[in-house]
């Protein structure tokens, strides 16, 4: 039987020198708070606090990352209860005969660090180790230890941002927020699914938001004020933050009458795709001038085909595995934004972006002007050792450190915080490491990036220390 | 004088553990079977089994890696047999007198590997080395044992696919069979020239397929019949994939009525360039649809404007290096063959790209969740030490290593094929015992994974080792 | 106080063994007199040869590279004496209490090696430190030994281009020559303005255009005379090369007709943006022409949106920072021009990019086959350490060594020069040390190519040893 390694100098530069110098400032950021910016906990876990329900769904039937691999591999997505009930223990089995197939990406790793380090189990997945893992996995799931709250304080979470639709009410958040969690689990404004206007459920959704929001949303001035008053309710809720997925990153500002023409069009049902789409463009834009006025920082993650496949979207839901990146452009596609709010003291923007050729080309030389614009972290298929390895190596050079908004963990999977962040972390201490080893850098300045990569720099942006004036 | 190296160790890791993991990982997969599933090589050169004609055709005129360097440093392609009789001693002392030219590239670890491994010499290409050299592998290429099917043994070679036109009457392949060879040597069927219809030569190649095929081809559905029909020919002949090279991936079906129009009207002589570019796409489409039916993996190979010079064309013929790649896009453009036939349990696909950027942003996101999509190994340009590293870097943290198709030496020279496969599994090795050495992997799984990926995944994919049914 | 560190082995690589090959290599190549055959430093500066005003506008002010990351970070660009007088010991301040911002950047590398190579001063900036380092900098400045013409020679500068207009009388260049200084300070022919139709100023430029060449530029054919006979006064005054910056790669021609009509247009202000920007690709071809009857040496640098705000244009003038790259395409946009003069034994043209894509992908085949075409080195936001570093990766194994152009500063900055090309050279030195240590090329080869990528090829290709004849 083979047993899972979790060596402390894991995902460190193969350098001697370089390894012993990321060791020591690894050492150092380590045990600092988790700053989780944005991810795709539910509240309501955290709310609840109940006990997760049994090792399949915690580590797979919820996990696509994990879920696309083994279905790319052959396994049918039913057998890993995607779409389908299933035995959890027959799809653990599932998982663990085809354990090989992570080798080498970031589920692997992620999934190494949680099972050792988290639950404490030693066992490497395997056909002959798959019925005890998961009787010891299923027991510590059922210690009050494991349950969600408890494990946010172990995993020294300081701060989870979840990521909720304007049409949410927020009662999860409250109840944390009655019970003293309010400061550690805060919503962000995701209103994606009210912009793009061709959606069918769109109309019935809007007359949602006008219903929450205490405003008529019958014509698009309406529409406009109800965001910007759900982004306040947002905001007394402890909001920092909006979050927007865009398959295009661009922002051409529409004339007024046009908006509202197009918004009109699509109240009865009239609207174009190319109509809109020129309109979530537009609402990038309004929703930067909102920013300026209420603070929320704007995050942006564009340049993804949604639901590649539209017979598994029917099949089995989104968020399979489906979404697939197309190349991205930025600095064509933000001008309007950045010409008109890229200078405001008050604006704060995130831009993430899974095409990595924008980092090096047009993200850090942005980042690197505009004050209001910061580079986000290698997000998704990238928050991985090389993906975040490539990030560093694109953008320091042209954009420094200070630019860079701190690692996002943008995940479902609870368990797999820490292993995330404390992947980034290490990631980090090895680039430094080689800057110090190449005598690029000194190791006083190291250790001070370091820290500040790890937490001063996200808590800055998120949270702005002083607040707001004026 | 200088002699060439051919150190033990090379295009390992630099890092002492790391390079010796990966010596101990190279030593177990360097003498494995080569499984050559996709190459340029001539059946006939191996039918015929007659001696190379002289070194300069060997190593220069017919490798265009080799001439386009050369052109481009000022020689003329002419003065290196190509567009023109030369002496073959003049060409090699030509090429000997530019050896500099080619360091850095893989053109001089291949041909270093040739002269030193193959052919036993050890002088460095050099003015004053070019005599003694042209001899002495003059002499060699005389000896019974360098004849192509000696080498072919020599080299290990498992099984060597050909690339070929549907027209081809395979009688090369019918000879080699009739000499206990047909599993050795295998066709593949290529049909790019029968699918582009704004060529010339199209609708002369097209009633030849007809004749061929015993179909008449005058009409769509008789050209469909006989691209069917000479499929299962080649099957029958042993071929076990298709291969398709296309300026772009686009996939999109066409309403039948209107392929079918097309179709007439190139028979007419009066296709559109819009047209004939739909209609390529829509063939793709076309022979994944085939794939389902014959079980031939279907291997793409797209984004190059053949022919960038067309005075170059005019004066030297195609495959002169001046085949140059351009953007790709996979997302948008395999989909409509995807959603069809990506979840086919008979449908295998192998994409190939020379853009880079396609490999982390769409090839491997792609490949990570269809079940029917490979990835291709790094393609001309990009097998090299750098290359085939990027690769993995590019690919693994997304898909795994068990989305890769394994290595292709895509190569018309036959004696540099040992040497490509050698560095692909050098680069493998390192780039494992990397991942051993940063503690990210265990030397067990990397000790499989090597021998799966040089030996084990090919030979799966293209072999299947059960028999089709259905 | 911390001080700074400037070491022998900085920028080498990590592993112990590739370091020492890369010191020797670095040894026999860091002295070697700079070719500097792209560059900012405006001839005035040698040709008064007055000292320096102050720290602020030696080292801040001017450099936009400095300004814009300190503009990202919060200062006002007006702080930094940009668009506004400030003091400039407060300018100084500013700077020295953010030089964290400019950790992992080559502003970084480039001022240490400044302030402690040329300067001699060893105090790392910081609030405490600030007023001691600028009074120790205003004292050198003040030495006669940092006057321009004494540093010049102290960087071993062999020759440098500086970047002129058409429109230049070159009268700097003529007092240097009269003062012997004729063959160290060149002019380059860069025509922009005067091909980009749609500028406001165009016409009058135009105009002056024809009294300096002495022919009537009232139509197309006066125009392209006028610019032939300028680029003559420009070789008469010692240039080597034109210098072409365009948003597009594009080389369309256009038949003369439209070239003249358009032409018109322009001259009666009535030209849309879309034949302006056909008239400026056309050109390009044009140049290329010229280039083959004149042997003036076409450098390309293409792929960037300038001005990206018009706000700060407007605020602040060009070039601060907001000139952003955009993707760019060579394969299909320099066809016409390659196709016609790609294998013109008198042509010779550099292609620069800032969209790394395009290294592999395009730049390294087309060079690879077409002997008119050279890789420029890394420009602008690349020529960092790592931008420097992955230029060889991306380029080497497709086109070698030798179809590359050599290190241009490309530099406003003068006290920069040397710094950069001491920079670039540690990266040649240590990707050939890794080719070295990794067995794939032999040392006596590594110092050759060293040599000749610091001096001999740029010397070679713009110096031309042989006048050209014909």
């Amino acid at each position: 039987m083979r047993y899972l390694q979790l060596h402390e100098d894991r995902a460190l530069p193969l350098d001697p020198t370089a390894r012993d110098i990321a060791l020591n400032l690894y050492a150092e950021t380590r045990s600092l708070p988790l700053v989780c910016m944005h991810g795709h906990v539910d509240a309501a876990v955290l709310a609840d606090d109940v006990p997760f329900p049994d090792p399949a769904r915690m580590f797979i039937t919820l996990d696509h990352y994990v879920t696309r691999l083994l279905h790319a591999g052959g396994v049918p997505l039913e057998d890993l209860g995607v779409g389908a009930d299933r035995d959890p223990r027959e799809i653990w089995r599932t998982f663990c005969a085809h354990w090989h197939l992570f080798r080498g990406t970031p589920s692997r790793y992620w999934l190494t660090h949680e099972l050792v380090d988290v639950f404490g189990v030693e066992l490497a997945p395997a056909p002959e180790t798959a019925d005890e893992l998961y009787d010891e996995l299923s027991e510590r799931l059922a210690e009050p230890e494991f349950r969600p709250r408890a494990l946010f304080k172990r995993f020294g979470i300081e701060v989870l941002a979840t990521t909720d639709s304007p049409l949410d009410d927020l009662s999860a958040h409250r109840r944390l927020a009655a019970e003293g969690w309010g400061e550690q689990v805060i919503p962000t404004f995701r209103p994606d699914a009210l912009v793009h206007l061709a959606r069918p459920q769109w109309a019935g959704e809007v007359a949602d938001l006008g219903r929450l929001a205490g405003v008529d949303t019958g014509d698009y001035a309406g529409y406009l004020e109800a965001l910007r008053r759900r982004r306040l309710d947002f905001v007394a809720a402890g909001a920092l933050a909006t979050d927007h997925g865009h398959e295009s990153a661009g922002t051409d500002p529409l004339p007024e009458a046009d908006a509202a023409r197009i918004y009109g069009a699509a109240l009865r049902g009239a609207v174009s795709e190319r109509d809109a789409a020129a309109f979530a463009g537009h609402m990038l834009y309004e929703m930067a001038r909102m920013s300026c006025e209420d603070g929320l920082v704007l995050q942006l993650h564009p340049g993804v085909l949604r639901n590649h496949s539209r017979a598994a979207l029917e099949r089995y839901g989104p968020d399979r595995g489906f979404d697939i990146p197309v190349a991205a452009e930025f600095t064509r596609s933000l001008r309007p934004l950045l010409e008109a709010f890229g200078h405001e003291p008050r604006f704060r923007m995130v831009a993430f972006t899974v095409d990595e050729t924008a980092y090096s080309r047009e993200l850090a030389p942005l980042a690197g002007v505009y004050p209001a614009l910061h580079l986000g972290a290698p997000w998704w298929f990238l928050d991985s050792p090389d993906g975040l390895r490539r990030f560093r190596q694109a953008v320091t050079e042209t954009a420094g450190f200070y630019r860079t908004a701190g690692f996002v963990d943008d995940t479902r999977a609870f368990a797999s915080i820490p292993a995330r962040h404390d992947l980034a972390r290490r990631i980090d201490a090895g680039y430094l490491a080689e800057l110090v080893a190449r005598r690029l850098l000194d190791l006083d300045e190291a250790f001070e990036t370091a820290a500040d990569l790890a937490y001063t720099i996200p808590r800055r942006l998120y949270r702005r220390p002083e607040p707001l004036t004026g």
